[in-house]
């Protein structure tokens, strides 16, 4: 059967001061009256059914996620004892899967980015899997909008399927973030696409690609599909962790996998790592500014304010964030979204730990 | 004697959202850790002691304003059921003071302002004393330091009066706000101060100017008068206080008053009508900032950050005004602090009166 697994195990600093340590991107309502992580479930119906659906995540945000879709069952939730990165947190998802159903197609989603477009990411999902149970690893490719520095870049080589919808090809090679020059040549090209983070294929199969490339941690994930379904589960899962190496799965497996295939899709796919990229993907009023919560204004442009319960009025801003959170505040220059780490940075520098 | 007679009974609009309808512009901490009536009453020392100091305030705010000054005898706030302007206000604690000691000078003085030089300040208030004890209504002059359009002004006549720190002119007359254009000439001309709105008289010779310029208000003053010291003070006070006219002093008594005098002063006072006046008064960093409260920045030049408990953070900021309150927060272009009336006014318009 097809699965989907959404990796929900980060903490955002870029979207601070909403985003903390114990605040994750994924629980904040940032588009709309639901959580990033209700939109990542919200957005599978109706091509799987809750029992179908699987969450990733860190041990002491499980009951918070889990709280936000009561529909999904709690057995659903695998808790990670500490984030290792993206290839460890796959790897788990896949020994829950094969022994629930030897047979399982996982797509692997994220909870941190937003999708416009969901029928046709739903279709990209469907073709995703057929490829998937011929035995390739399918990612799927975002057609680059614009030359980003912020995201990896996926080649495409020759072309092997095409449908009415979907062209599928083979991924030549997987490119890290690359600097605005080469980030420019690969948009003109036409073919690359940014890596989303978002793969489908058999469970079965990434787990050989696991014993090929990453012994170690494919032995690591055998002793924990050995307790699977114990009442030790989680003691053992917490022992094995402790010793599990942080790889990403692109890093650790894509770049030297067989049979890898990239599915480029349109479907208005926002990654809302920063404030900028948020502003992007709310309405914006006729001079340009985008308000949530009470607010007046005079005279202001382009202005994100993104407030609560507390009333923000502007007079004469144009090209600035405003960000109100309880106990912090954020006023930031439209162009240095970036920078907020810095912030960040600082705090934890200074100790400033309420904050973070 | 001579006595201080502090005018505390406005409320402010131009400090939202600090100021409120119920947190008058007096009451806020705006230089330091002492409110602006503390200041007030702090530069008076020792000159005056505490039971010179009265204090005219209206009675919605006479428990507040006499808590922060615990030293200050209860009997020396004199409570209007409702504000009716300055002459009003004047002739009431006129009366008060003439009851206690039919001799009284009085100093008209305003909590709403800020002085740095306080020593210049008490001199310029024994300067005064000297000439109202020979009958003059003295006014202090304010040397204007720009061509400012928000403030009355005063033309000095001819000298009348010399000593080492002060010179003692008589008033050719008095002008309402003026234009940017007649602003610039009395600036330039020299002959010209502002109006700061403290007088110092003796209280029976102000008496006798509204005896003759304001007759219906003397004649109110005096039924009050004739209840002073009796249990019925208050009620005999709100049903006078219900037919009286509002009017300021300037219009009412000093612009048609005789031996009218101005003793123009270096004083540092700061009029703090608005954020601007408020940032020129606090000391700035390197790059032009002042920051009240927890604060990061990052490449942040020339701005007023005016916090208090919750972290502010700004990136790539210039030529704003932040000021952050409990429940409301401004973010303000520099050059336009005198819109955040028109934010009050809508919030008006609107009915939004919690925040006002």
């Amino acid at each position: 059967m097809y699965y989907a697994v959404i990796m929900a195990g980060g903490s955002g600093t870029r979207l601070w001061p909403l985003s903390r340590r114990s605040r994750s991107k994924q629980s904040l309502k940032l588009v709309g009256d639901r959580t990033m992580f209700q939109h990542a479930v919200d957005r599978l119906a109706p091509l799987f059914q809750p029992e179908q659906i699987f969450v990733v995540t860190r041990e002491d945000q499980g009951a918070l996620l889990s709280a936000q879709v009561p529909e999904l069952p709690a057995a659903n939730f695998i808790k990670e004892p500490v984030g290792r990165g993206t290839a460890p947190a796959i790897g788990l998802a896949a020994i829950h899967l094969k022994r629930i159903d030897p047979d399982a197609t996982m797509a692997v989603l994220t909870a941190d980015h937003y999708i416009t477009d969901t029928e046709q990411f739903r279709k990209a999902l469907k073709a995703a899997a057929l490829m998937a149970q011929d035995g390739h690893l399918v990612t799927l490719g975002i057609k680059p909008a614009y030359p980003s520095t912020g995201f990896g870049y996926i080649q495409q080589g020759p072309g092997i399927r095409k449908t009415n919808t979907f062209q599928v090809f083979r991924v030549e090679r997987f490119i890290e973030k690359p600097g605005v020059e080469a980030a420019r040549q690969m948009l003109a090209s036409g073919n690359y696409s940014w890596n989303s983070g978002m793969f489908v294929w058999r469970a079965e199969r990434i787990l050989m690609e696991f014993q090929r490339q990453m012994p170690e941690l494919y032995g690591q994930l055998m002793q924990v599909e050995a307790a699977l379904g114990k009442p030790e589960t989680q003691t053992v899962l917490a022992q094995v962790w402790k010793k599990v190496t942080e790889q990403t799965i692109d890093y650790g497996v894509m770049e030297h996998a067989e049979n890898v295939v990239v599915i480029p899709v349109d479907i208005g796919w926002t990654d809302v790592g920063n404030w900028a990229s948020l502003a992007e993907l709310l309405p914006t009023d006729q001079d340009g500014n985008i308000f949530v919560g009470p607010y007046k204004e005079i005279d202001t442009h382009n202005t994100l304010v993104f407030g609560g319960k507390r009333l923000i009025a502007t007079i004469g801003i144009q090209d600035v964030v405003i960000v109100d959170s309880e106990d912090a505040l954020l006023v930031c220059a439209k162009n240095r979204e970036q920078e907020v780490r810095d912030i960040v940075e600082k705090l934890k520098a200074n100790g400033d730990s309420q904050w973070l």
